[in-house]
């Protein structure tokens, strides 16, 4: 079913850091009503989240601090599309810099939102095969710590209080899917 | 494996607009290296995202705008857990709002992160069931379209281009997991 688009009446940024923009909206809706919103700008490119999949049947997940939530976090290797990057590139050189792997295969899953609500951003979700070993460094104040984890093992996945994010989560989802296992 | 986490340094607000607030923090690691971090603080309590689930297998989903990404989104009803409300209440009064009906069964599958590198944010994902038919206005600019979607037909909800939150995608498979369908 469409729906009619809110109008927008005013847009401006009501708020910027080093790395968050936040844009305020004045909107009116079909109905009339008017409102005022706030979203934060994500990056053009938005980011690429890898399933690197290994053909003994073991996931290569990453554990790396996470300011966000002030502790380390167990999950799949992810980056920011760089300017001028498209997701397959990133998708290889963040496969490099954080798993130390080149995959020669890439497929692309699906790409999801964080909060459609309020964020614009965008993570492309990537399943990466093939993998041969090769490394970059990339900008992590400490190497990462490697953990495969066998794929027939994903449930318990979701019972580890430091494997949380829900696109990690939807990464499994696709996965899954994806194989034919559901 | 336990890391040690990093020392906080310093941290101060970076930006603040109306609806979000920005913490900047210089954090040291274990092993010296000196970083600036930048992280959105949720609100206290976080959202939650409600899985209503009719006795005849139906989903009940909402088809409601979303300001991040621009357009109608769909998925299912969630809300900001209010101050000095629980997952539960905030759940109970959500679902009356977005969806007119009160659960009598209340089940939490779990909570997920956004983005830990760069969000303290946490929604608490519960399946509703015992659905009986109560409303309560809540502060939508119009209302909500309610999408029944019956449950065996999950999968087509990743293909559609408007379902599209990763937290989404995790309620689904927190969903099947629970009912033994996976």
């Amino acid at each position: 079913m469409s729906q009619k688009l809110p109008v927008i009446l005013a847009e401006k940024i009501a708020a910027k850091s080093r790395i968050f923009t936040v844009q305020a909206q004045h909107l009116a809706f079909a109905n009339g009503t008017e409102v005022f919103y706030e979203r934060l700008l994500g990056s053009q490119g938005g980011a690429v989240l890898i399933i690197p999949l290994l053909a003994d049947g073991n996931l290569l997940l990453v554990r790396e601090f996470g300011a966000g939530v002030g502790r380390y976090e167990l999950g799949f290797p992810k980056g920011k599309v760089d300017p001028g990057e498209t997701w397959r590139e990133a998708a290889l050189r963040e496969s490099q810099e954080e798993i130390g792997f080149l995959p020669k295969k890439l497929v692309w899953l699906d790409s999801v939102t964080l909060a459609a609500g309020y964020m614009t951003h965008q993570t492309h979700i990537v399943l990466a095969t093939d993998l041969e070993p090769s490394s970059a460094i990339g900008d992590e104040p400490e190497p990462l710590q490697i953990v495969p984890w066998p794929l027939e093992r994903w449930a318990e996945l979701l019972s580890e209080a430091d494997f949380s994010e829900g696109r990690a989560y939807a990464a499994l989802l696709l996965l899954l899917k994806h194989l034919g296992k559901i």
